[in-house]
């Protein structure tokens, strides 16, 4: 089963709903309205579908993400990836390195981002998100891991320039739309990740990224649960697992997203994601005919 | 004039509502709903309470921050506090250094923060927040500037040890209800922050910290204005304009928050700010009789 968030209409709230039918499968059928979702996300992935059913093209995808969520990232997560990049000269990692994105730059597969004033291009990071269900304080790894009532495919696009431009890696991180999730997939569909799912990007059709998520550093539990000694974790939260070795800017020569790439990560069971880039219009205010505008996480 | 959140009812909706009298005075009045508000404050900040009005101790106060708001924070934003800390040897910085912090972080005054579960204490950060009224993509820094709307106190209380643990300081930055604001001051009766508002942190009386908003490194106009080149800025977003030496963890003897210490942070024209820190429960889902809860942000 997988399940999206959508709005029948413009400016209308966001419901959770399933998607019917294989990968790009014409129904869509409602499951309960965003908010009632996440507060009791089990039973209502359970129960599946209550609600009317409507054609995929005849509503708007959106992220079924509480505007409040926390997105928690982990850096650094793959040791092959941790060789690769600025910080290669470090040992291994004792902690998972936490990064945050706002809700307000997620989005959906299919959509479009744009490259920003300053930005060369954009870099790709295909990685897995895990959705969590459940509140958590101080939990165990194994209290978190039990949290998690899904997974979705998750492309962690980056501005590099702003990223590196100081030590924190906010502005980088967060530009609109460069964090699409693809459909939730319940947990019970998809596993333990330390079993290994295969996840790839591939940049025009071009492999760039082939990894198992069996080589994950810190696992799902384990970084929710150090997590929730500080932070604290709610339903609807999510954790961005981190990206494998193969990202662009780590190359020889460097390799950056431009204009008109298409970049799709794909993850065993979770289904592939499509990400197009497009350069940055030079004014926002005075939006071009071009290119469809990218299906954000409206608030 | 101050303006507040409110909720007239346990989980109803937020309200943004005028403080009317001296500090501490005992009459609230409703202006609108909070996404009524953000979505022209400058009228709304210009008309004032059209709604009723309510004894203080009638409401809850809660921030007036949709939940959606980016909190963009600047660290190392006064040169004697980036000479005192961790960052001591290096430059000055060229760009400003910008991290996260989530809605959920956020609290009002007069409320209680727990220390987390690793923490030795917790650290007081007094700062000025600066409230952005409109929509801005690669903005001008005079532009920028001028859709501030409003200031408020800030204090960025900082659990150091989850800050400190990687290279990214996210974990220690958002410990729930870790970020208490005061009302809301309209920009006009504030003027600008370059020329110098006097602020003062005092732990239980002592004062900890004393300067002057004049010894930003980085404007509001030109921070503001760097950000809408790669994230854009929203209406509704905040921006923490850093704190000024005199952080507790760069003192010798380190000093830190402990079980029942207050607070305060005092700003010119903005007013005081007092949060009181508690040691936290060790089991969150028993909370023992004990001191009142801490005005969070709900979601």
């Amino acid at each position: 089963m997988r399940f999206v968030g959508i709005r029948r209409t413009a400016g209308g709230p966001v419901e959770v709903a399933e998607l019917r039918g294989a990968e790009g499968g014409d129904e869509i059928a409602v499951v309960a309205e965003l908010d009632a979702f996440w507060s009791d996300p089990r039973s209502h992935l359970a129960r599946g579908a209550v609600g009317p059913s409507f054609r995929r093209t005849d509503v708007v995808l959106v992220p079924p993400v509480l505007p409040s969520a926390r997105v928690f990232c982990v850096g650094l997560n793959y040791a092959r990836h941790h060789a690769e990049g600025s910080y290669s000269g470090d040992p291994l990692p004792e902690f998972p390195t936490i990064f945050a994105r706002w809700t307000s730059s997620l989005g959906v597969g299919d959509g479009v981002v744009e490259i920003p004033a300053d930005e060369d291009g954009l870099d790709w990071e295909g990685e897995v998100v895990a959705w969590v269900g459940a509140d958590l304080a101080a939990a165990s790894a194994d209290d978190a891991l039990a949290a998690v009532v899904g997974y979705s495919t998750f492309d962690d696009i980056t501005a590099r320039g702003a990223q590196k431009r100081t030590s924190q890696w906010t502005l980088g991180k967060n530009v609109e739309g460069s964090g699409p999730l693809g459909p939730l997939v319940p947990a019970g569909e998809v596993g333990d990740l330390r079993d290994g799912l295969r996840i790839r990007t591939r940049v025009n059709g071009v492999t760039v990224q082939d990894a198992s998520t069996d080589d994950l550093i810190f696992s799902v539990g384990d970084t929710l649960a150090l997590i929730s000694r500080t932070v604290g974790v709610r339903s609807g939260d999510l954790l961005a697992t981190g990206t494998p070795a193969g990202v662009g800017y780590a190359r020889d020569p460097r390799w950056l997203l431009g204009d008109g790439d298409v970049v799709d990560v794909e993850v065993e069971r979770l289904g592939t994601l499509r990400t197009t880039v497009v350069r940055g219009r030079p004014n926002h205010s005075s939006p071009p005919p071009g290119p469809p505008s990218p299906v954000l996480n409206e608030r």
